[in-house]
Order: C-alpha cells, then sequence, then structure tokens
C-alpha cells in the first residue's frame, strides 16, 4: 500500500509517500511545495493544489494522511493554515483520507507526544532507512503523518472508501 | 461585465451573480451550497468546490469577489472557514479575484460598516431590484460581495488579469 503524507501550509506544504511492504516501510519521494508570501492567496493555493495533484498522479498512493491542526492562539494564522489545508483535503479527496494531531503522530513516530522537529527527522530517517534527515522539516513532518497513518490501527477516516 | 460573489464558510457557501451594463445591476443568480456537518471535511470541501465550479461554467463570470474574515475570537472557527475559502478562491482561481472584508461589504452596500444581516438583505433586494429578499443571508452576503466589488474602484485584486 502507497500512503501520500500531507503537513499543510500556506507558506509551506511538505508530502512525503511511502510504501508498506508487509512489516517494512519504504520512502518512495518527500518534498516541499513552497509559495512566495507576496503572491496572492488564490495563486498560492492553486499552486499547492497544482503540485499534490502532480505528486498524486505520479505515485498512485491509495491512501493520504493529513496533519489536522487547530491553532489555539493566532486566529490569523489558523484562517491561513486552514486554506491551505482545504486545497489538499480537496486534492486527496479521491483517496481514502485520515486526519491525526501533531501530537499523534509524534507518539506515533518517536514515541512522545512532545517530541521536537528534529527528534521528528531523526525517527523519520530511521525508521525509512534515510541516508540523511529528510528536509525541509515540513517534508519530514508529512513522512511522520504517513508512518502514523500505516502504522494506525484506530484511525478516523475523513474520507474515501474505508469509511 | 458579470461578476460572482462568494461568502464562504464550511457549512454554507453563499454564491451570487450579478451583470453590471453601464451603471446597472442585474441579479442573475444566487444560491447557497450547504453541505451536511457529519460528513467529513474532504467531502464538503469537494462539494463546495464542484459547486462553485459548476456555477462559474455555467454563468461564465469575467470577476470574483471574496469576503475575507479573520476571526479574532475562535481559531477552530477560523480554520475551518479557512479550509471553505481555501476551496472557493481555488475555484476561481482562473477569474481576476478581489477580497473585501465584512465592514467594506456593507459600506458599499448598506452605508454603514456595521449594519445587520436584515440591512445587508433589504439592500441587496432594492439594489438588484428583486422581488423579495434573498435568502439565505449566505446568498445575500455574496451577493452584497459582488456589488461591492463593481461599486469599488480602489479593490485590490489578489489574482487575474487586473493585477
Amino acid at each position: 500500500m502507497i500512503v501520500l503524507g500531507i503537513d499543510p501550509g500556506l507558506k509551506n506544504t511538505g508530502w512525503g509517500v511511502i510504501e508498506q511492504r508487509g512489516s517494512r516501510l519504504r520512502c518512495i519521494a518527500y518534498g516541499c511545495i513552497a509559495t512566495a508570501p507576496g503572491r496572492p492567496d488564490a495563486e498560492r493555493l492553486a499552486e499547492i493544489h497544482a503540485g499534490l495533484c502532480s505528486v498524486i498522479e505520479r505515485y498512485s498512493p491509495a491512501e493520504a494522511a493529513v496533519e489536522s491542526v487547530y491553532f489555539s492562539s493566532n486566529a490569523k494564522t489558523a484562517f491561513a493554515t486552514g486554506q491551505a489545508r482545504g486545497v489538499a483535503l480537496l486534492a486527496a479527496s479521491s483517496l481514502a483520507v485520515g486526519e491525526y494531531g501533531p501530537g499523534e503522530i509524534k507518539l506515533a513516530v518517536v514515541g512522545t507526544g512532545d517530541a521536537d522537529k528534529r527528534q521528528v527527522q531523526y525517527m523519520v530517517r530511521a525508521l525509512l532507512d534515510l541516508p540523511r534527515d529528510p528536509e525541509p522539516d515540513h517534508a519530514a513532518d508529512a513522512l511522520a503523518a504517513a508512518i502514523c497513518h500505516v502504522n494506525s490501527r484506530s484511525w478516523h477516516a475523513i474520507g474515501g472508501e474505508r469509511r
């Protein structure tokens, strides 16, 4: 099974594609869609959507894992991230999509819900047997979401066949 | 010139299409895309996107006006609305898009930035010479955004040819 992990953000949307064969995990590809802050939101969102659609077309994942964040401190940031997550969910809406909170993802990958970004990068590298830490951290977070999705047996699907 | 107004929301996305000929405004159509709260976000967002794409295909607007809201009180609501606005901007990304704050829209339509929903509905009805108040209020707000866009000469485009 091929799984696409997405860490959505208006400025940086990380993505990572992994394959599960039996108990083995393999990294197929990862990257980050970075959009220029000075450009109109509509263009930046179209770029994120097109980028993710192209990743889905290229690697044909069966399922997707999207990081679900509800910022408690800053409504403006939440609004911007919400927009990016909206187009990410739209791009993945033909797949079975699981949503995971940041704590849930860290727990699945590092073993503790309050791990920092470098611990996540380190463990993603170890679990996927990568030659180096995945960069940028948005890509590492996306790979971590995909790993969490594969490892989770009690995942709550928000779309697709497995609902 | 045909203009599409959009009032994005995860539960209710209002839309309204108006035509400007010289100094005259005419309402072509309006409506509301309502999505079921129990369904997965990805499905609801896909429904909003498909609905708006179908409106754009049907009425061929040249430009779009989208209500821009930054909630200051509730980050969770801001996040949900942000998602809906993301797919709305994506649907309209081939058009010239203007963004207007709620106060700006009310000022353009009612003459005061703190008008209530019924005043907006009443003035939209009067300005477009409609036989009744447009319902639901989300559709009235979308028509108001389109009127604001047409009337505004100092609008700030966020996409399309007129940037």
